[in-house]
């Protein structure tokens, strides 16, 4: 690989032209990693909704032509001036939020909202010169959450990117790039459940049954699901989940259901759906004295969490959590570690799998809502 | 004292017979404690808003004839059947809430809220047989929140009564059986502020400058003091408030103010003014990714707590606490430690000083917004 190090290399890249029309694979030219850049070899990536949402650009001011892409895994082709830390041939996963090291963020012990590298979505290019390192005959392509990585090769500032063990499959651990470690982390770092205690999560998508996954690895007893599509049940029972309330089936507030199915409420909650609605009853349903709700959803622009005080004096606590708390570069290794360790299940959490030329078809199952995450794999 | 165990006690005790009537001082028996409830002689008592409150009945289910008051320390006269960790002679703090430690929040590190002993304001009987201790001429006369220290004798359950260091001076630590407590607890066991970290506290009443006292132990080096009263700040300063902030000084919002006076926030906030918008501030003006809020303050009926959830998700926490997270019995005896150490400060708390018989002054003081604790020294 040594041989294209700062060189512009030319590869396949999925392209979104304008919001919401199909990607369209084409050939594109990538810069070298420029000052405390990597440049890198996009092995699998998979679909997130922030993907969607970005591409759908509902509402949003458009950033167009545009590489999407944010949960992935890598090899490092070269590094850029100043990268000490990643060479050549380390197995690395990108993440959409960073790490610098020197902020107050980073040097807290409770943050992971770096001030240099926190997530900007409406930034289309690199921190170091302010443009892209993206082109197609000259003109530049966007790149998306600093990793853009539906494309072979993409550059990453080197504190959005985490050096993981190089025994670890890339097919299998892309996934903790995004949405698996939001929704663990958000368990096991934030609501952090005793042994036997209950855990209620709101949302049964991936990131809720990656923090129902992070409740059974914590030895939580109950697992209460709460969804609104019946059918999200049986699925969930795999992660963990061995209780289920659809909100639909009683006319009074879900938070009242809970209280009663458990002598005055959960012991943790974890809100995985960006409802507001949600985020209130998973407040309203922690135990007092002790409860603990761990808000993950993004929320509406508009939306107002809106709770009566009492609520609150009546010792429950309110978190919410980015990332599921980890610092990608310090903490993400460990998670891969999990998952090598056999703690933690990720395959269950892959239920569709495509070539990168197919690359719509995830966009597809996502509208659909079918399955958890789909596996994109770069090289046909 | 032994002389008078098993029998009624006819002693003094101010007697609130209507809703915003001055206190009487009359006679009254005070029979002897039954099955877990010990009889004990009050020495000093002091006035809370709690008690002015109950007293004024405003929009309240009316509880006359009452003896109130609930901030106090005294010497135990004798005890009922069942109690065997006090005896006569000990000294203890009553407090209007309590600690079974049988219940799950008893056995729970986190919670203070004693299922079986749980403030009850409407309440005006002992537990035991429903009926009231105090009666003048066989007409009973009701208790307030299980203390009932307005009176020379009373009788409180064992869950609610703090067994002290004999030699901890009562007109001192008195005051310590609930606001400075609850105000001490809410930095010390819930906010915890780091040495050296920022701590906003809203409302400077003797609640929150016991909450700036807090801060002032934990090693805070800004203690930002809020209050819509100016004059405020000349005493807080005796708390280790070294910055103020009128929020009418501003045309915007005082979390605003805050956020640019500390680069982004507070490490820490505490609110104990009552007041839903300076809950609301006091959430809003935390930093983000560490930021904690604890609210301390009793709201309005109908107050909505309400903030966008996106201040949530960037990793702020919002907490309450209800008498600082302390527990009564296993807890109080190590703040009046703190006091003994010289650790915490108690003398600037107390302002003023009535005899029993002079107990309506107290309740003028209080009225008139004049001075912190007045304490009621219930020998002539
Ligand atoms: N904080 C972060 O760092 C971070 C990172 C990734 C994703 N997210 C957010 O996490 C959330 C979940 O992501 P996902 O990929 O699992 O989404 P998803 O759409 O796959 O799953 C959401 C689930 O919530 C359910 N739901 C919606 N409203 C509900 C309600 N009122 N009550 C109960 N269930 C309800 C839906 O039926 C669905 O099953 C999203 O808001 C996403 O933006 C946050
Ligand atoms: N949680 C508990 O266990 C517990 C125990 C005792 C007291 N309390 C509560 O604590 C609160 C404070 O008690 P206190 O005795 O110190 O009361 P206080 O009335 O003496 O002091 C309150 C202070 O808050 C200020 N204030 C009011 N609204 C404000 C606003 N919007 N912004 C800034 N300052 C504002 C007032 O000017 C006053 O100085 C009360 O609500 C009381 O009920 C709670
Ligand atoms: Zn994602
Ligand atoms: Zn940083
Ligand atoms: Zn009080
Ligand atoms: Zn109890």
């Amino acid at each position: 690989m040594a041989s294209t190090a700062g060189q512009v290399i030319r590869c396949k890249a999925a392209i979104a032209w304008e919001a919401g029309k199909p990607l369209v694979i084409e050939e594109v030219e990538v810069a070298p990693p420029q000052k405390m850049e990597v440049r890198l070899k996009i092995l699998f990536t998979s679909l997130c909704h922030t993907d969607v949402y970005f591409w759908e650009a509902k509402g949003q001011h458009p950033v167009f032509p545009r590489i999407l892409g944010h949960e992935a895994s890598g090899i490092v082709e070269s590094v850029g001036e100043g990268v000490t830390e990643l060479q050549p041939g380390d197995h690395v996963l990108p993440v959409f939020t960073g790490e610098c090291k020197e902020c107050r963020h980073c040097k807290s012990e409770e943050s992971n909202m770096c001030d240099l590298l926190r997530i900007n979505t409406d930034r289309g290019v690199m921190l170091n010169d302010g443009k892209s390192r993206f082109s197609i005959n000259g003109k530049p392509i966007y790149h998306f959450v600093g990793t853009s990585t539906f494309s072979e090769y993409t550059v990453v500032h080197v504190g959005c990117l985490a050096k993981i063990n190089p025994l670890a499959p890339l097919d299998k651990v892309c996934v903790l790039s995004c949405g698996i470690s939001t929704g663990l982390g958000a368990t096991l770092n934030v609501a952090k459940p005793r042994r036997g205690s209950s855990v209620a999560v709101f949302g049964l998508g991936a990131v809720g049954l990656a923090a129902a996954e992070g409740a059974r690895i914590a030895g939580a007893s109950r697992i209460i699901g709460i969804d609104l599509l019946p059918d999200r049940f049986e699925q969930a029972k795999k992660f963990g989940v061995n209780e289920f309330v659809n909100p639909k089936d009683y006319p009074k507030p879900v938070q009242e259901v809970i209280a009663e199915m458990t002598d005055g409420g959960v012991d943790r909650s974890v809100e995985c759906t960006g409802n507001v609605n949600a985020m209130i009853s998973a407040f309203e349903c922690v135990h007092d004295g002790w409860g603990v709700a761990v808000l993950v959803g993004v929320p509406h622009k508009d939306a107002v969490f809106q709770t009566h005080p009492m609520n609150v004096l009546n010792e429950r606590t309110l978190k919410g959590t980015f990332f599921g708390n980890y610092k990608p570069r310090s903490d993400l290794p460990s998670v891969v570690e999990k998952y090598m360790n056999k703690e933690l299940e990720l395959e269950k959490f892959i239920t569709h799998e495509v070539t990168f030329s197919e690359i719509n078809k995830a966009f597809e199952y996502m509208l659909k809502g079918e399955g958890l995450r789909c596996l994109i794999r770069m090289e046909e």
